[in-house]
């Protein structure tokens, strides 16, 4: 809501003002509880602590966002864009270019951290629900393409469940992230399996 | 220890109860913090509500497990042996067999919530992330050494990990599971393509 010029220092400008102090203290709070998630992990995301990374009060903080989870809604919606490979247009490059920059953004951005804490909320909270829905299909939307070029169906699924699992499964179950080879491995049986003769009949 | 004759009703016998008791105890809480997490997940597994189901004093717990990744450890010690599919010797039947098993272990077990639980901790504290890789070693073998049979280096890394994503990717991503369908179309995929012509020069 903008001020007019028959409101100066009126209503207008005191809901203006309003407004934007709102909306900045909902961005520094979220920008904090991503900040907190992604580098110390979920066990961290506590009002006390978001509080004082973000510099505002608990109370602000338990006025606004009273659950934990009202939290974690705020961490996600500060994720913005999953980064993704500049498409070529050759399908194999395309893919291992898109595993790699999901490895870089578990690396780099604990994506892991924000998937585990997504999927321990996601079931019970509908919001989280949602949200986790945007932010996977958004990940995952250039290799379903990709896949969805050679084929469809349950091949379809698999694959590209296999291919993301290719690199987060190693980070849950082991707390590592595929060499090179691995990724450019798990590509090459995706697409030569895909390609298999009796999917060619 | 045990007591020795000419040791009755004396020291040896009350060391005798004095373990008993103790790992009785231990039992207890070991199976009552892993009810907790698989049924409510890790956010409930705290002192307090462990020792209510346990029918323990958060003392009592506080004294022998003092943080939450000890509980942890606890309901990790409860797990037991990860469910197989009895083998038959058919590379594809074994395989859909074991992804079959894996699902029964999330829909039933919950084992996505104890994975996440050990994701969380097992980077930072030794001993989980230990147990961890006894648990996941466990759980792959058998496709582990399938696999083996046909694959090795990269290829059988990238086809373990893909295996295990078409069943937990899904659980984590969707909060869905994988229907029969995708899981013999992932099975084929990665068969076909370990098969891949230029493999087998």
């Amino acid at each position: 809501m903008s001020s007019t010029p028959g409101a100066r220092n009126g209503i207008g400008d005191q809901i203006a003002a309003e407004d934007a102090r709102v909306s900045r203290t909902r961005a520094d709070v979220s920008r904090a509880a991503l900040d907190v998630l992604t580098n110390e992990g979920w066990e961290a995301v506590t009002h006390a602590h978001v509080a004082r990374v973000a510099g505002y009060s608990k109370t602000t903080l338990y006025t606004h966002w009273p659950s934990r989870f009202d939290l974690l809604g705020m961490a996600l919606d500060a994720i913005g864009d999953m980064p993704h490979h500049e498409m070529t247009g050759d399908a194999r490059a395309d893919l291992v270019g898109e595993l790699h920059e999901f490895r870089r953004a578990i690396s780099e951005r604990r994506l892991d951290r924000i998937l585990m804490a997504m999927a321990q909320w996601g079931a019970s909270v509908d919001e989280i629900g949602r949200m986790r829905q945007r932010i996977v299909d958004d990940g995952q939307q250039y290799t379903r393409r990709i896949i969805g070029e050679i084929a469809s169906g349950p091949d379809l699924d698999a694959a590209v469940t296999m291919l993301s699992g290719a690199v987060i499964c190693p980070a849950l179950m082991y707390g590592t992230l595929p060499d090179d080879a691995t990724i450019d491995a798990a590509v090459d049986i995706v697409l030569a399996g895909l390609r298999r003769p009796e999917q060619q009949a």
